[in-house]
């Protein structure tokens, strides 16, 4: 309507509106005199937009019923709140379609920007390139996409299993259960990766039934997991990739009478706050949950600031540290 | 502007333009001429507000590194899903002004209704009774405010307090501590009042110094429970009121070598997956967080279904567990 009457471009009036260096001084005149007379309420959600002004952040990830997530979201409301960001989270649920909906939502404005942790199902990649494309900054954090341009910030997947692997093995594991609810997932990939080349520096033969991928469906895991510790030859040790599997492991082991870490040495990638207190006390590679949280906020806060902002395409990695307790033997 | 040109008010345009059953036809036939005849676009943000079609849920919640919120979010999501509706999660981290700066954005539109589970500052409703008043539908859960009139999930409090305080003096207990954050919540007042009761009924002396308000500070709740256990007469129960306090409490007691439970027995309110796996097992008292979450969203998305809704103001009670096991004697 404002376009019409006064016989201008709809970017024009919104520069004039917003008083925009490019736009006379004349013209601005005139597009208040008549907004004023309108009294011409302008869509908020499209001036956010162009302006980035919502002042939001959302932040998806898959769930928060995992101490990584939850610690993780502390870390980037800790530096959202110092730069006067709101954060809004949405869950995928592990659902591709899900993450899909929640970033089109975006395309309307709702947010500045967007941390993501991808789904276990993500592989395609045009979502989240259109997003960015419309001007939409995102970084990823944990659960990335190595092949979208954007800033990463992760933790030494690869080497923290490596780590765990050969410490099962130094402690006199010949037999080692990698457990994960992925075989899509780059940090499941890389965790793998890290768990086999363990065993094959070590002379150790790579076993694929060795390798089990859960559904997160607890019951259907249990009981898989329960089949396979009974399956001779018994498996003397237990790389766990998810922090859930860990407590899937010790109900299992309860159950079967398997002592941990007598019959079977255990490890976990775990940030529960109460690993100390497990009994046995649980040995964890333990993520910089908050930390990761931080970088990932601080990086993307950063690019928001400027008026041409930029993401880098790189990776920051903070190393993950393996505290050893007594579910490995000492 | 309508209002003006059209001598009514905004109320009555706004009716007509939704087709309200309040408003006569005349009434909306003028309406509906002028607004054609200007190429009216209403705000969308006022006009998703009143025609509540943003299909999303703001759900207000302290934090999620606490088991509980993190279930009760799975079931509000597990409702919401089923019936279209996307959620968005909002944490305060205990900050009233948070839930205030919160509460104050949802009037812009952005989400059609909001369940909320206050922060341990909140003693103000204003800002609460004024989005409530704006047409915004809310509905609380866990930490509810009695004196808003609307719906309200709750559990137990009051006799799952009484029923752990109870389970505590049969096994032996003279000298019972309670644990809590707050001293103002609804759900702390009700768990304290649970405790003191069964102390009275049991003819034991309520001891204020054996109620203890934490500040969420780890280092500072550490140290200030360590000087109480430390303290004669020793304390020989504990009721935890709140998950967190639970580690807590296994720490210091590992660091005074105090045993659990032939020293101290210890239940908690706790919804950790891991408690069966502590050392001792922790008794707990487990809230149905999933459960309480799903009735939350249900009332709610019920009544965003209807043309007029309703929040009944009424209290739903879905009862805690007590779960017993091994940080309690046989």
């Amino acid at each position: 309507m404002l376009a019409k009457e006064l016989q201008l471009s709809v970017a024009t009036i919104s520069k004039a509106i917003r008083d925009s260096h490019e736009i006379s001084d004349k013209t601005k005149l005139r597009v208040n005199a008549l907004v004023e007379k309108l009294n011409y309420v302008p869509n908020p959600y499209a001036s956010s937009l162009r302006r980035r002004n919502s002042k939001t952040i959302g932040v998806v990830i898959p769930e928060v019923t995992d101490s990584f997530f939850a610690q993780a979201i502390n870390g980037i409301e800790s530096v959202a709140q110092e730069k006067g960001y709101h954060v809004l989270i949405y869950l995928t649920h592990e659902s591709f379609e899900k993450e899909k909906m929640i970033l089109k939502d975006f395309e309307s404005g709702r947010v500045d920007g967007v941390l993501l942790s991808v789904t276990r199902e993500t592989t395609q990649i045009s979502h989240i390139e259109e997003l960015m494309r419309m001007g939409v900054p995102l970084a990823f954090f944990d659960r990335v996409l190595e092949e979208i341009e954007t800033t990463k910030i992760i933790t030494n997947d690869y080497e923290s299993a490596y780590l765990a692997t050969k410490h099962l093995i130094k402690k006199g594991c010949k037999k080692i259960l990698f457990l994960s609810f992925s075989n899509i997932l780059c940090i499941s990939s890389k965790r793998l990766s890290g768990y086999k080349n363990a065993l094959l520096d070590h002379g150790i033969k790579v076993n694929d039934s060795d390798i089990i991928t859960f559904s997160n469906e607890s019951k259907t895991d249990y009981l898989l997991l329960k089949k396979k510790l009974k399956s001779p030859p018994r498996a003397d040790g237990i790389l766990a990739s998810v922090e859930k599997l860990a407590i899937t492991v010790y109900q299992a082991c309860a159950d079967l009478r398997i002592n941990i870490p007598g019959d079977v040495q255990v490890i976990s990638f775990s940030n529960l706050d109460s690993a100390s207190f497990l009994n046995p006390p649980l040995t964890t590679i333990s993520q910089p949950a908050f930390e990761i949280g931080k970088a990932a906020a601080a990086v993307l806060v950063k690019a928001l600031g400027r008026k041409k902002f930029e993401l880098q395409n790189e990776e920051i990695t903070i190393p993950s540290a393996m505290v050893v307790r007594k579910s490995t033997r000492g």
